[in-house]
């Protein structure tokens, strides 16, 4: 059986990450053909060769439209910054090749709307890289959310809240400005959300605020500028099927550094789950005698799918970089026709919908109906 | 120096605790003179007799306008179920009597409004009872924010959560009919409130979601009968200063005792607190080499005042009725005329409208000014 | 029903904690006569006169002999230091009264022993202040493993750290004294003692470590002086029935303010307690479905007998001085006859001796028997 | 720059563990040559080429003396059962190559003896596979300790505890037969000892206590076997510079699943970790104001090196697989005469002498040094 062979459009943050998914998921998994790391491509030849020399391509390039007419090239992964997704990813969508994009799909609601039309167009697989969903504690409280074990889940609340943004005498960078988006709004509560739509499905309406904690940033040659977005979002929302939402983000969280919680609540129990502690969730089930009821930490374990790829003990623990393997195995079984656990750009389609309702809800300071953004 | 003399009114839940209050605030403290516990009223007088024996009062009566008109009593405890608030804080104060009244002030705001009247009209000290407050955790917090340790706060969530509602299979009670309140919103997003208002001040304008996880609950006789209330009310809102908040409030949230949380973030750090962990509190400073930085948890000790007067050792830890005792000092501090830290029917009242805009901004699908309340 | 006449000598640390609780206990049970504060008895005349004030007494004096023929008094609560303790424990047994005494029994050994003696020829009660076994988590822990629900308990440890003696730049006070005891052996590892007796029964057989962390320590006046005992002591042991124990006890334990934490492990699950969040516990239990097991952590409530008497509502916690109110409870049932839970001077002694035998283990370098110290 | 040639000899747990370090170790770090995935052996042909595929190595053997010989390998990785390690690593370093083993070095002490005597006569590198003391958190305690963030270290507690052996009811197994060593002591209670080794270095002398929970376990063809070993170990001890240290390990603790734990206490502070979460540790300062002092969770993050090498985010997380990663490079940096932070097989067979002493203790039922066992 020959692997997929791999095209890479990136090597910052998430380049590498891709990078070392496909690089691993073969000896991981252990059940499918080892990836063709073929070509790399960065902004310039000479550090996309020596990235390439790093992360074990065979080959490199400056130009990125040289892996569009590569046979050898099946998949590529697009890890540029947000405004190139559009472009590369519906470029090799048209050139036949399936497409890795990480989040968000754009900055423009309707570059998104046209990534979303190229999937459609090319029937190949589109897969966003919502990596948190492929946490085995996440596909855990799916499983036990679809069982019932809870009873049924009528609220929920989710933060995300980092500190990147959090020192006001940081200086003024690009994520400050407008045209980088809504702040934190569309900057990473679309995690949270991800989780939400993996576990609850759709967004229906909201109403929202947020709020500026530094009007103006100071500039690292002197003086201040206006900060032109928002750190800091709070929305409340119906998800399908009446379920109750809070999406609170906020990266001026002063300690917070990588924290996704979640808390659901059900008729017969609450699961809790943050993502700083991404080894564990906390379950509290209304059964057994009252007296002994309490909420348990419960560690992943081989038993929690697919942990078991990575280590056959118990409570040793996944990484950050373990989940996009993860991802990237699921990629390869959606390449291979099988049913995969992933967000594609139909569905990521509907996240970035939400997200701008959201946005157009604090503006117009009035609940909005998601539907009212056609595509 | 001749103690205050007590009349209290009810001995259920609350009304044993102001009787502990009362009982223990001089040999605590030891610099108050030892309160007269004078007279208790219950519904009738054999029960009366029987908690005023257990609860160390000298008389007892089955008629609460016995305490009225006797000159031994100073202060009226009034601790009965909400709809009686008004009737009788109204005539304590009438008849030249403090009122120590538990929360909230009354279902209808207007009956509210006529309990703040009749404080002004009566001169006389006038305390609810917010005992949360009291927690040397909050009021170190307080301290904090005022010595600007966090910096300048800029975001603040709340939360509050229990499961004595969660269950479907229990029967409907009086807790859920309409003539009882809001639901959350009003049974109990007060106690965050308070803590609200006694760090940051008072709300502004807000936006509400209310849930009914249960649409209906069974009858002890058979059948189900629609609920008339919300157990879970979310709001966003600005508060003085414009500190953005988010309260949420859940009395269906199984697993949660008596969960108050706080999330306090700030220019320079950040706050947390919970009151399932009373004696504790979390502080995250950034300052120091970021090597080291990160939540600290620190737990009550004789430095948080008045901490130490229940125990000269740190971690040895307060319980839920020691925060009324420390209330009830401060009430004894009112009376006598000097500074206290209380919420009394002034401020209480700005709570409560809160409260009403809350539901309104609910009912009408929209952001509310709580000034649109008139009183 | 007349209540109990008490007197109290000492109104230290737990002179006040003994005074609040006998002023605390007939309004939190309800079910007993309120006991009768008849005299305190302190140092000298003026300062008993100001804490019978305080603390609610009628009398007071400066020779706490004066308690011994007062026929009004049954019960004498003695609090001062150690040393003073078997003086006025066997006069106040002897004089006929109940007794009711601060832990540790005495410093020597033969001291603790004549207070068993006069205890056992008196025929009156004799309770030792172990108020942690009175916390409705350790009695509920009891009821645990009385059930079996963890199956048969093999392997306990326990540790208890505080941080009084942890910075080596305090001065040298009598607690380093070699007349004062072993150091953290008798000083408070006492207290995981009580909690292992409660929960499992005596000691057998011993072999100890113990550690001077600092040699010297500053003298107020200037200059140095030898530490003469052991801040730290580490204890392997068995216990009745083949249990394997391991007790650690620290007081220059930084950042520990009260730390009283158990693991107790069976053959079908596990408990975790500390002191320090002493309003639960964690509970693992090894059946259900194995993706679910997990450390729940329950917190108090009213079916943790006797919480329901504080606060009718779960999860509000507790505090240090409730639990000295629940072991005055017990005092008083005894007093009249009934089955209590507490450790009297029988038990203390066997817990003294253990605490001997350990501090032998130390010096001869050797594993111990308890039983090689005879009364 | 030519990578090294790998061989590899064993595909269990930690056979895979290694494959997968050998795979990524390039990629991650991205400053040394990618190593080549020479050749796999396993105990047969069929299997060994079927993990080869899987793993990435070009050629396969069922003998494992085929790598000795292989000019194209420099290093060997020996991740067979325990009782193979003294032959294969002798042999391997005979025949020049550098070796990579897991732990421990050998059942026997004598044959961990040969091993380190051949590792001397060959020069070159042996390196033991320890990789808990890789934790980025591990590295910066030893950072906090050599710039004496919290003083002068005086006591730890170290503690290792699973429930893979907890249920009675499980079948006997070789684990519990003598013949595998001594139980719970050498089975996993290195772990923490190599964590003690990296931080304080070597045990001195030492008394301990072992325990069978059960002592017989049920056999799969009926009956039952008596157990051969300790599950449970307890043992106080002495390190270098006098630090006095408890370590207890359990591999019968149910509920617990990859707990290895440590409280280090020194004299301007505390340290606590535990590898169950093993992306963080907690840090007691004794400074600042009295207040606000607390145990502070420090999440990794890309400034405890080399976390930055996998996630250019703080708080994402490390996990288990990542640990071994970083070992192989110290395993290269090494190779390349580069100062590495590993436990040679010295280093090793000093921490088998601790623990073979340790045994000694138990049997002897005395204190024993660990310089009574001679190599």
């Amino acid at each position: 059986m020959k692997g997929l062979g791999v095209g890479l459009i990136g090597t910052g943050y998430m380049g590498k990450c891709h990078a070392l998914a496909w690089n691993n998921v073969a000896s991981v998994f252990g059940d499918v053909a080892r990836p063709r790391l073929v070509t790399l491509a960065e902004v310039n030849a000479g550090l996309a060769a020596e990235k390439a020399r790093e992360l074990g391509f065979s080959r490199s390039t400056g130009n990125w439209r040289d892996l569009l007419n590569d046979p050898e090239i099946d998949v590529v992964s697009v890890t540029t910054p947000n405004a190139f997704h559009p472009e590369m990813a519906i470029a090799a969508l048209e050139a036949g090749k399936h497409v890795w994009c990480e989040k968000p799909m754009a900055p423009h609601f309707q570059d998104a709307v046209g990534m979303r039309d190229a999937a459609r167009r090319a029937g190949r697989v589109s897969a966003m890289g919502y990596n948190y969903i492929q946490n085995p504690v996440i596909r855990h409280i799916r499983r036990l959310l679809d069982e019932g074990a809870i009873g049924t889940a009528n609220h929920v609340r989710a933060e995300m809240d980092e500190d990147f943004m959090a020192d006001p005498a940081a200086p003024f960078y690009w994520k400050s400005e407008a045209s980088s988006g809504y702040g934190a709004l569309d900057d990473f509560a679309v995690h949270p959300l991800s989780l939400l739509f993996a576990l609850f499905g759709h967004v229906e309406s909201v109403v929202t605020d947020m709020v500026k904690p530094y009007a103006t940033r100071p500039l690292k040659e002197g003086g201040a500028r206006q900060v032109e977005n928002h750190d800091i979002a709070s929305t409340l929302f119906k998800l399908q099927g009446g379920i109750s939402a809070v999406l609170m983000a906020n990266r001026s969280a002063w300690g917070r550094k990588g924290r996704i919680a979640l808390q659901i609540f059900g008729s017969r129990g609450s699961i809790l789950y943050d993502q700083e502690r991404m080894n564990e969730f906390q379950l509290y089930l209304a059964d057994g005698r009252a007296e002994e009821q309490g909420f348990r930490t419960v560690l992943t374990a081989p038993h929690h799918r697919p942990y078991d790829r990575f280590v056959p003990a118990p409570g040793h623990g996944l990484g950050f970089n373990d989940l996009k393997t993860i991802e990237c195995r699921e990629l390869i079984a959606a390449i291979g026709g099988e049913k995969a656990h992933l967000i594609d750009f139909e569905d990521g389609l509907r996240m970035e919908r939400s997200v701008h309702a959201m946005a157009r809800a604090f503006n117009e300071r009035r609940w909005v109906s998601v539907s009212e953004l056609e595509d």
